[in-house]
């Protein structure tokens, strides 16, 4: 698989989509990515199972609430000390970098790192989709340490945490990003080889490319997008259950930046005459949708909210009054469904009071 | 100077009464001396003149606010931590260690790392009483940065700092404190051993030891301990104002934990017909004291509050209701009173809107 200037845009428009209404303006990240592309040509991807066994594998990301990201461009530089300072850290050389989550600017920032100090990028992540907290890891569900954890922003302040757990990784390095501002660049989840083949979420940047296409090629054609991604997902190679849980039009959003998490929720109307209504919760990424206060998509199942019309992916960031929004869903794979995962980032991890129930059994 | 169990009950009460009120409860780090020079015997302290210019000597210390202190002891396991993972991130030898202020539990500290770690320390530091931030030490006045900074905990958790300013390095560090539940132990300012000479506090610790003895001395002679205080600071080799500000008892005491500080204000009520009140404002420290609303001593001179009976220094946590108390005030070396220095630790780098005074012009 190469990412180049012939798919970047479906790359990042699968990225938004994959980001769950998180991650940040994938239009900021196309940029970034397009940028070094006219500069360095395709870049190819990793094939994860080519790994050695004891390669070191580092992710990268932006840390931070989108309400800032959108205002103050994530630094590719910093990024970049990130990823050496950890290598000095450990004392050795990084085979491959790899993005912590598939969704939104942190699918594409690896990229552009990837572009500027010529680090290979693994076709893989560590959540298939976005999440808010540095815990909420395939790597770390199955054992592996976030830490040690570099830290850096643009005045070049950097910061090492080896923390006794992901979570308090989480609570030391969030309480940071705050400090320095609501945003910092972060190297984490030092892995081998092996851990990405084993636990991570492979081929995910591959499958960014491929909704991308998939949204585009919907309006190339008269079929609707609803249509183009539940055939996309339900097919035999992919096998995930996706359905259009709602459409409508925005009626209030509410949104807060609390703790360095943007958190709120977007309330839709019904068109039609029954008047439903449906709300969707977020913290950076969109976590549950109720119908008339019954849930029909819940954490850590994909609620992506779509442009009606043009079916692009609308962050948190980006809903507005008056829009018109497709509401859509789509299961994630058995591996992410394990009690240990859900205990990591299923509806209780985020303060609901009642479990997960898959999206198929909502519908 | 040598610091045994013959003197460490002066040394204790000497660096409570140079900690103006904070750097926690001085029995705790009487104790925890106490116990080591049990197995030790003697620790010899480091005369800073005799310092080599490129010896390495780092300061250390517990960061957090005495009301955390008081409940939880500052873990002399995790300093040694601290300094060695210093040594380590400078890939140097730490040639002493020095306490970063002369009052409280942190004057004692580096004593108790010494016996448990081996490492001499120097009679100085960097403050020369005690203050609330990382910023207000004199050798960061004079340009030397307080990172890196190692932050540890009891947890084995650990946390590097590279920052752009010592002022962001306090800002960064005391989120992080905060997130760590509101201590954490520290090393940081990595010195020459010629910095220490040029911009370091000298002698201090055996300051501490005198005052201690004089107050001890006040109980077994007729002379009043303000008598005694006066006339040791006022002889030619210390040269200090020194004078009793006010003598009542505590009729209001308001203190809470703000972004990791303890902060409130003491009132206290004249014993006589006059009825005058002393207000005794502090963050950590004892900050300003204000007769009638008119200031009369203001930091970086030292506000002391003692037992009316017996002189004991007493901690902002140890003021209590209708406590009978003097309040007690020192001037400070003219090195603490250039504008760069008040600029950093004057009345208004604590949020007062007037400009600092000296002790002996308020009298």
């Amino acid at each position: 698989m190469e990412i180049g200037l012939h798919n970047v845009a479906d790359f990042a428009r699968g990225a938004a989509f994959l980001g769950t209404g998180g991650g940040g303006d994938p239009y900021i990240g196309r940029l970034m990515l397009q940028e070094e592309l006219r500069r360095q040509g395709t870049i190819r991807l990793v094939e994860p199972l080519d790994l050695a066994d004891e390669d070191l594998v580092v992710t990268c990301a932006t840390m931070g609430a989108p309400t800032i990201m959108i205002e103050r461009i994530p630094s590719a530089a910093a990024t970049v000390a990130c990823v050496e300072m950890l290598s000095r850290q450990l004392r050795r050389k990084v085979a491959a970098i790899m993005p912590i989550e598939a969704g939104g600017i942190n699918a594409t920032l690896p990229l552009v790192v990837a572009a500027r100090a010529g680090f290979p990028v693994v076709d893989a992540d560590g959540m298939g989709r976005a999440f808010p907290e540095l815990q909420m890891v395939t790597f770390g569900i199955y054992g592996c340490s976030a830490s040690p954890i570099v830290l850096a922003n643009e005045r070049g302040e950097t910061v090492v945490i080896e923390a006794s757990s992901n979570t308090s990784c989480e609570r030391l390095a969030r309480s940071l990003v705050v400090a320095m501002g609501g945003q910092a660049q972060i190297a984490l989840y030092p892995l081998t080889g092996r851990a990405v083949r084993e636990f991570g979420v492979l081929h995910t940047l591959t499958l960014a490319t491929r909704i991308g296409e998939a949204i585009a090629q919907a309006r190339r054609t008269t079929r609707s997008v609803t249509e183009v991604l539940k055939a996309f997902f339900g097919a035999e190679e992919i096998g995930r259950h996706a359905t259009e849980i709602f459409r409508g039009k925005v009626r209030d959003i509410s949104r807060s930046t609390r703790r360095g998490f943007a958190v709120g929720q977007a309330e839709i109307v019904s068109i039609g005459e029954d008047g439903s209504v449906c709300r969707v919760d977020f913290q950076n990424e969109f976590l549950a949708a109720f119908v008339n206060g019954r849930p029909v998509a819940l954490v850590p199942d994909l609620v992506c909210l779509l442009d009606a019309e043009t079916g692009e992916p609308v962050t948190t960031e980006a809903v507005r009054y008056g829009q018109r929004l497709l509401v859509f869903a789509v299961s994630v794979p058995a591996v992410m469904r394990s009690p240990a995962a859900l205990a990591t980032f299923g509806p209780r991890a985020f303060g609901y009071d009642f479990d997960y129930v898959p999206l198929e059994q909502l519908h």
